[in-house]
Formats: C-alpha cells, structure tokens, sequence
C-alpha cells in the first residue's frame, strides 16, 4: 500500500484540463458596437478594457454602468492584442467566452405545445467569422434558439466575428460542441427534424418547411464548396435545396441561412 | 467671325470624357476562381493575365481557349498591383469592366405575359465589396434581371468584389447608374414596382410578396445603419419589413437581399 491518492483516469483528468483552459480562454473584442454591447451585457465577463479619450466620451455611460476602470491609450500606439488590420475604433475589450449553459437549456421545446415550435442552426465547418457573424445576426432576427457549430473546426468567437455579429453575439447563443454529429443525435431526441441543405436534393426547402411547420426544426448547414460531410448528411432526416433560376451559381452561406430561417420560421 | 468649329456644351464635353475614361478603366481579377471564370467570358475584354507557373497548370485550358499569352511571375514577386491582403492564389488578370447595355436591356419585362415578372435589385450606397459580391450571387441564384447601383457611393467592380461573388460577377448584370432616383424613375415606367425594405414598415416582406405576384417588382435596399435615404425611400411604391422574432438585432445587407429575393420570386 502506498500513501498517494487514487489515480484519475486519463479521460478525467483530459477533460477537468480542458475545463480549466477554457475557464482561462479569454478574447478581445474591439470596435465600439461590439466593446458597448458586451459592457452592456450583465452576463459577459469582463478582464481589461482599453480606450482612447475619444472612446471613453463615447462609451461613458456604458463603462460607467459596467464598473470596470478604462486603461487610457494613445490611438497611435494602442496596446491591445489585436490584428494590425482590426477597426478597433479606439475600444478594445478582453472578455471571457459567453456561457450559453449547454444544448438542452438552449433547444429543448416547450413542455406542452406552448408557443411555436422551435428551430436551431447546425453548421458544419464554417470558419469564415464574417459568415458566422452574420447567421448570428439571422438567427436572432428569426428567433432560433442556438447556432451549433464544432469547437474545432468552426469560427471561435473572436473580435472579428463580434464586429460582424453587430450585437448579436451577446444576444444570440453560439455553442461550440466537441461533437457535431452527437449534438444532432441529441438535438433529434429531442424532437427536431434534421433539415440539411444540399444543392442536390430533391425536396425544395420551401415543401419541406410546409410539411415540417408543426415540427421543431434543426438546419443544417456545410462549408461553401464541400458542402456537408459525409456523416453530417447521412445524420440528416431530410436534404432540402433551394432551387436555383439558372444553371448556374450559389449563394453565399450566410444568405443559404438567412433563406432557410426565414423559409421555416414563416408558418409557425 | 472666327475659323474655330462651333463649341461644343460643356455637358457634352463632360459626358464624352466620362465615356472615354470608362472604357480606359480596368480592374485587376484575382484568385483562381475569379480569373478562370473571367478567361471563360467571351464577352470579357482582357488585358493582362500574370500567374505563377502553378497556376498556369491550373488554369491551363482556359489559358489556352482564352488566346493570351500569360506573364509568368514568382510567387513572392508577383507583379501585378493589388492590395497587400489580397489571396490572389498565383492568378491575376487586368480587364475591362462588363458592359451589360444599360436598365433598358437588362430590365425591360417581356411584351406579353411571356414567362413571370421580373425582379431587379436596387443598391442604396452599399459600398462594402464582400456584401455587394454575395447579393450578386443571390440576385444570380434567384434569376433577377440586374443589380442597380449608383455609380458613386457604392462598390466598384474590383476584385475583391468579383473574388466574393464567386463567378456570379460574369454572368450577373451590375449596372451602376448615374442617378439611382432616376433610374428607379426608369423602372417605374416599365411597370415595376419599386419595394423599398425598412425595418419600421407597416408591411411585411410576406405580404407584399403575395399582393404584388403578378407585377415586376424592384426591391430597393440601403446600407446598413443608414438605410434608405429619404430620396429614395420616398421613390418607393411601398415599403415592407422583414419582421424579427425579438425586438432586437437587423439581418446584414446581403442576408436582407437574400430573403427578400426568396420571398418575391418564390411565387412567381
């Protein structure tokens, strides 16, 4: 017998690591509507916020609200973390990733038949922050109840996404997953019909909303050019595409979104 | 009596300088998507084509069918005027800008009930490149007529617009106008009617999709923050709102133009 603690398993200790690391992940958000929206937001946690004069005049009622003490920096030499190419707009502000609680607190559905049925966003390998940003916008437009995307794999909530979120990223939840195709599996326990968007289908979006409108819904949603993977498509219920007036052409994924969402939500 | 030709106007004199100016204007295509589609344009007038040795491999029998004689060029060296951030992937061609024959050709509904009625998209001072490239592929994907767009205040074909519009900026019609207010004028006269989208509307996108079916309809769409300005606004027939499902939060430009595009050519 010896005097030491039973040993965690590997798989424990894997994931209490992980845990601690994204306790410490922290991001800088920049530019003043994304800095006032996350002083704004009570649920945000705050570390460092760096402005210039200008920004501070700007910002005053939001920062004074927030509590925090603004570091004053000179616009030529700002000391935040940023890409030189980001349009900070004299405001830069470190804060932890928002904790949205988890797939079933964001998607589960009411209970009882209270309310529309609800719809969520899977999107499978979009890395483009600009697009990510603006099916955040979309979802909060049409009301889904979470964006879902692959913690790797997938933009990170960075300041660039928050600029394109334009607010939304406070408001909207965004979860990173481990695993996307589990989250559909759940996401399908719970009721929602698996809704993947493919150039090649035979259903129309706008058939399948028709036929889905009493049914919560999950889109889902592949990178531009590949598309949905494999086990993305084959973990779908139906394939819907948007038809298209000519032979030619694509849209931009955030607009496929942005389609789809407002294709579903109408009838609820 | 002098032995002088009589003097021309002077706004004679300025629109023959602007027509001499516009056909020496070029624009430098980027990418290999970008410029392969450009090379297989007819109706392209090229000028300069520069690309790596891997690049020509790549785009070698559009090389060929095009008839240039390609400049090959050193990756770290590449030769042709762009923007430091440009991810130009070893292509670059210098063209002409697209002449797709003025709102007239473009926009004109057929003499009889042949076919539905066309949709065309007006552009309030949309200058960002990347929204004004995915509204060409939506207008594309959605069979409008053309893309209208003052010729100041907006975004000029450049690369990086033809880069985001995926190939849509060869076969889409991007006409910029010397006077929006006049060219929705133009449009009214050929029976469109003239949609302006406002989130303050009474309207919603829905039900003026439904009541104007049967008619040519041009939606009008302003930039972000802004939005219509007031001449514009008061050019429109009817404003509509996209309604949102929470009081907060508005689409991006591009996902707007996308959804109210699927919401009128849906019934048509």
């Amino acid at each position: 017998m010896t005097g030491r603690k039973p040993r965690k398993p590997a798989w424990v200790v894997d994931r209490e690591r992980a845990r601690r690391e994204a306790a410490r992940e922290t991001v800088w958000l920049f530019g003043l509507h994304a800095v006032r929206d996350a002083l704004a937001n009570p649920a945000r946690r705050r570390l460092r916020l760096i402005v210039t004069k200008n920004a501070a005049d700007r910002l005053a009622a939001e920062i004074a609200a927030s509590g925090m003490t603004p570091e004053i920096a000179d616009a030529r030499r700002f000391p935040a973390p940023l890409d030189p190419q980001s349009v900070h707009q004299g405001a830069a502000l470190e804060v932890h990733p928002l904790d949205w609680g988890g797939l079933e607190a964001c998607c589960a559905p009411a209970p009882k038949a209270a309310g529309a049925a609800p719809v969520a966003l899977c999107l499978d390998r979009v890395t483009d922050p600009h697009n990510v940003g603006a099916i955040l916008r979309s979802a909060e437009v049409f009301g889904a109840r979470a964006v879902i995307a692959p913690a790797r794999h997938s933009a990170p909530e960075t300041g660039a996404l928050a600029k394109t979120a334009s607010g939304a990223l406070e408001r909207q939840p965004y979860l990173r997953v481990q695993n996307l195709a589990r989250a559909m599996a759940a996401l399908s326990e719970m009721g929602y019909a698996l809704v993947g968007l493919d150039g090649a289908a035979d259903e129309t979006l706008e058939a399948a909303a028709a036929r889905l409108a009493a049914r919560p819904v999950a889109l889902v949603l592949g990178a531009e050019g590949p598309g949905l993977r494999q086990l993305t498509r084959e973990s779908c219920d139906t394939l819907v595409r948007i038809p298209a007036a000519g032979g030619f052409g694509s849209l931009n994924v955030s607009n496929a979104a942005a389609v789809a969402l407002y294709a579903v939500t109408r009838g609820r």
